[in-house]
């Protein structure tokens, strides 16, 4: 179960009360958000609207843990020191360098009267916030991390807030698979809001992770057709060959192009039955907002899941091709999007073979 | 009037055929959109959906004019042939080392049979897409240009797409004040979509001119509270001191705050009747996206039109704070735009004080 919001929270909070955000836990600058700040207060008191976790694997971002591994050229125990220094200094897994994070997996342990969060002590969790704003702390030394990959397996605890994020790990996945789902859970969820019933939907980047998703978001949303692109042929005999039936395709139409040209990519939609109702991006390519603007119709919407997408690209873009599109930024948080994509990958057979093959489980 | 889009626009074009969005112009490379083209073809013939314009002002980019100025320290004989050089080579204003364009004033020559743009011959017009993507030819040398600032009086013609956006100029508005109403026409036409009556919506910038356009949209749109946030008591002042009535006012309601810090935003918005169901940022500068999230209601809708926008900033900071905000591209092209805006300036006194004070006639 993924936590949900049963009330707006206040942002700030008296002295003395925990805050929603947990600004009660920021040390040093007092005052900012906690992802901000330098070092946060991981005591294991909680307060009433807390809750406890028994940390039981830090998966560190891929960014942060490579910078590691670079400068201290692969030696395990000058990684092993200073990713438990940073912990202890900061009371946050945040890398000073790349100033990224990660999650964490663990098991809850207490929670508070008043947490909204919906969870109980026992069950085993995965943080979708990030680890640069949760309260740490280790109390095995890593001594069980090899330090050969990013993931770690520990001891410690770790304090979610009440306007945090976690879901319940199910019974019924691998836990590689389950986190590969609710790493990219966003996407799904935005796509299900947006596309309307009888929707002409482009997925940019079908044949990925949050690409799939979306494309089985958009049909289950009742989508009239959805027009997967790919890069490249392989990409499209990947998608052909996935465990579908005709009358329940993951895409209807595949479509290989480079969304970094936005002529020849809005000419194959348009033969592919475009252009779109929604667009979605979901490819992490710089340069591909053109394109995505010309395979929409006017009055349609774009959605942008690539952290490679350009804020002025986009909207200069639109001006540029007098497009009277509506452009979202790919919030990863909709309340429930755990949940909503777990279900859409275990009732939806391609979904779940593609994300088999690009997860090592 | 601003040109409308009758029907939605077929990107590409059979061979020997005009383009909606002008790739027939295009000569090098071949298949790019002409924004992204090296070199366009300026030939005065128009195709039946052109429009041929009789130029007499190019009002180049900031960043384009600086470069070039700083370049040729400032030598006007230099500056002028670097201009005219780019203009003969490339076919279109577009400055190679910044690759930003700007804009034109002009009048309407000559007009297909086909152009779907409303545009008659003798109307004087600008034109709202980019100097980048507009074929031009420059025939007097620019005598006329001390090469002293980026106005550019001169003589020359310059070609429109189906697909392009100009605006008429109003007869009733000094010049410079209705271009610099035009520059930022976007924001109060996509305000004007998303505030619903009864919205309480928070501008970050009330007192600049995207902003307080905006305001007067929310306004217009039936908005119950507009909170106008500033930087500055000095722009608080400002808008104090603004010509309104108590029936009308411009903003209802003024907060002193460094958008930057979400915390202190967040409270002061909410010590004013906040937090928004819509927030705007028109304010120029980075790290806002946490403030504009923070004072924004769960459910709620934040604008971004500032060009500092960090797309990842903002996708992030939502997931972090959990906020299930929809984000928006300030996108600058809305149907109907110039003409919202002008009559926004023309019945909004407070509005147009602060426009007078904000442009040099």
């Amino acid at each position: 179960m993924t936590s949900s919001l049963p009330t707006p929270a206040h942002p700030a909070s008296p002295p003395g009360q925990s805050s929603p955000l947990g600004l009660h836990r920021v040390l040093d600058p007092t005052g900012v958000l906690p992802q901000a700040a330098w070092r946060l207060d991981p005591s294991p008191a909680i307060a009433p609207d807390e809750i406890r976790v028994r940390v039981d694997r830090l998966n560190l971002d891929a960014a942060s843990y490579r910078q590691l591994r670079e400068t201290y050229a692969g030696d395990p125990d000058k990684i092993r020191a200073a990713v438990l220094d940073i912990i202890a200094t900061r009371g946050k897994m945040q890398n000073p360098v790349t100033g990224s994070g990660g999650m964490l997996t663990g098991t809850v342990e207490e929670v508070g009267p008043h947490s909204p969060l919906g969870l109980h002590p026992g069950q085993r969790i995965a943080t979708l916030v990030s680890l640069t704003l949760t309260p740490l702390a280790i109390t095995d030394a890593l001594k069980r991390w090899d330090a050969l990959s990013e993931q770690i397996p520990c001891e410690g605890h770790a304090i979610l807030f009440a306007r945090s994020i976690a879901a319940v790990l199910p019974d019924d996945l691998p836990i590689p698979l389950a986190l590969a789902v609710m790493d990219v859970c966003g996407a799904p969820a935005l796509t299900s809001r947006v596309v309307k019933e009888g929707a002409v939907v482009v997925i940019i980047g079908a044949a990925g992770k949050s690409g799939s998703l979306s494309a089985a978001a958009a049909q289950r949303a009742g989508a009239s057709r959805v027009i997967g692109v790919v890069p490249t042929e392989a990409e499209a005999e990947l998608l052909r060959h996935l465990p579908t039936t005709p009358e329940s395709p993951l895409v209807d139409e595949i479509v290989v192009a480079d969304a970094r040209d936005p002529v020849t990519l809005a000419a194959k939609v348009e033969q592919a039955g475009g252009p779109a109702d929604v667009t979605v991006v979901c490819v992490d390519a710089t340069g591909c907002e053109g394109g995505a603007i010309l395979s929409t119709k006017q009055g349609g919407t774009v959605i942008f899941f690539s952290m490679a997408t350009s804020f002025s690209a986009a909207a200069l873009g639109a001006e540029g091709l007098a497009a009277d599109v509506t452009m979202l930024v790919g919030n990863g948080y909709v309340p429930g999007h755990a949940e909503f994509a777990l279900d859409l990958l275990r009732t939806t057979p391609p979904v779940r073979s593609l994300f088999e093959r690009r997860v090592h489980q």
